[in-house]
């Protein structure tokens, strides 16, 4: 096939996360059939931003259809910093709840780090609290969890048959959300990893000695045809609008997908996963606080 | 400068762990006078490798002349884990020690994760506690303490006058103890960095991008002058024997100081720095648990 012909396969996240939860949902059912709770999800919403509000009210959503028992705590903007770690911490002693999820980003009243180092760690569904961030890192380790949206990236290539040990694999960005702990779990699958950010020099061949590229930096349509090396898999985690506003990932998919031989699109690729991975998250705590080791 | 005539500057590790000891000397004696207590440091040692034992007494003779109060806690191989654990917690509860250090590698009946984690986060002078290398991997989060041979490289470049805002850094290896904290701090200095490992499919040309190299992979001379770009600082953690059993780094010195712009030697380089480190981590905790901000 010559460079004009070429189109890169587009990784369906809607897909496959449509059947991760088909085998969550499948996974809750036999858990209740088996005389156990349901698992339980409370996410701890602060002020109204809109965006979070909307993400919420989908993860209500799509629990409550798996089958969890589901819990928002809305919570007023003016909602102080105690008053939250003080909500933190009943959830943290309610034995039906397994997963607690405070939506970020907080007001800027709330001290986000003071706040995440009061979930319960077993019940860090989200997976960024130090230990865990730390265990993730570190080899021989395991965290109790899995931050979600990478845990999703990880999922979308394994899915895609792509092999990531030895290969070359970098990650745009370096946030704690994203594209910290992405590069960690391509790491750990024994990927050659290059973290750039704001501060690389060279960024264009950094990119462009990728085998596997992790776009996470927030800039709609950053990475072009030219700096993506032929064959290379293109995983886009951004979410920005365009010109148009028109929802678009950090990579110019249109471009891309022509050097590409893999790519995600935006939206329907990595988006989809992040709720998928916090039920799975969430299911394996459940299991895990009731002493099924497996389904 | 022609090529055959380039000759890289030793790094003086020596000479610059020397400094910061005497610096730590002045400090410590500023601390008394004060009126404060000197730094304790307690250092438990399991089994009887002699290379465990001869770094442990260099330690506790550096830490007496540094005015340090320092404790070696000796123990028989066949100490179980519950009493290790046991001693940690004791030294957990004394007051006047700031520093606790297990030495590694623990005898193989003893779990080491289970015995780090046991350590009051706040006496972590290793910063090998999950806590504090989850919070060195996190972006606006500071670990109480940096692990000490990886601070001992940034020190080295510093003190080198070696700029690492917007170079590529290659770490060689991804240890808990060096290769990973390593690359954490030099990405922590806006560095674009990439880990490399047994795993790496290329190896030579990810070296070759290097404007920083940091090698602790424990092969001796694994690296060749060919790798390494002209004009890159090299920092070599190895600690390893050569053919005629001398001690001898990762990095085959004398033919990459013909490429290299700067390049620590072995012995001399990184060596004398973690004590020296290990040190100053003991000092900042004594300082920090006497609520003294400076001397």
């Amino acid at each position: 096939m010559s460079t004009e012909e070429n189109i890169a396969k587009t990784i369906d996240g809607k897909t496959i996360a449509a059947n991760i939860r088909t085998g969550i949902k499948e996974d809750v059912d036999k858990l209740v059939a088996s005389g156990k709770r349901a698992p339980g999800i409370v996410v701890i919403l602060v002020g109204d931003r809109q965006d979070s509000h909307t993400y919420v009210r989908n993860k209500k959503k799509t629990a409550t259809e798996m089958g969890f028992v589901s819990i928002d705590c809305i919570l007023p903007g003016n909602t102080s910093q105690e008053e939250v770690i003080e909500i933190v911490r009943k959830y943290n002693q309610m034995p039906e709840i397994d997963g607690i999820l405070v939506q970020l980003p907080l007001p800027s009243h709330i001290n986000e780090e003071t706040v995440l180092n009061e979930i319960d760690i077993t019940k860090d569904v989200d997976g960024f609290h130090p230990i865990n961030i730390g265990k993730l890192a570190m080899r021989g380790r395991v965290p109790l969890f899995e931050p979600c949206t990478p845990k999703g990236c990880i999922e979308l290539l394994l899915q895609s048959g792509v092999t990531i040990e030895g290969k070359n694999a970098v990650v745009l960005g370096r946030s704690n959300i994203v594209g910290l702990p992405v590069a960690m779990l391509l790491m750990n699958r024994n990927a050659t990893v290059t973290i750039c950010h704001s501060k690389t020099a060279n960024l264009k061949e950094v990119v462009a000695q990728a085998d596997i590229l992790v776009a996470a930096i927030g800039v709609a349509k950053f990475v072009k045809k030219d700096w993506v090396k032929k064959g290379a898999v293109v995983i886009d985690v951004g979410m920005n609008t365009d010109e148009n506003n028109k929802l678009c990932g950090d990579v110019d998919f249109n471009e891309v997908k022509h050097v590409a031989s893999q790519i995600t699109p935006v939206p329907g690729g990595v988006g989809p996963m992040t709720i998928a991975m916090l039920l799975k998250n969430t299911l394996i705590s459940a299991m895990r606080r009731q002493g099924v080791e497996k389904l």
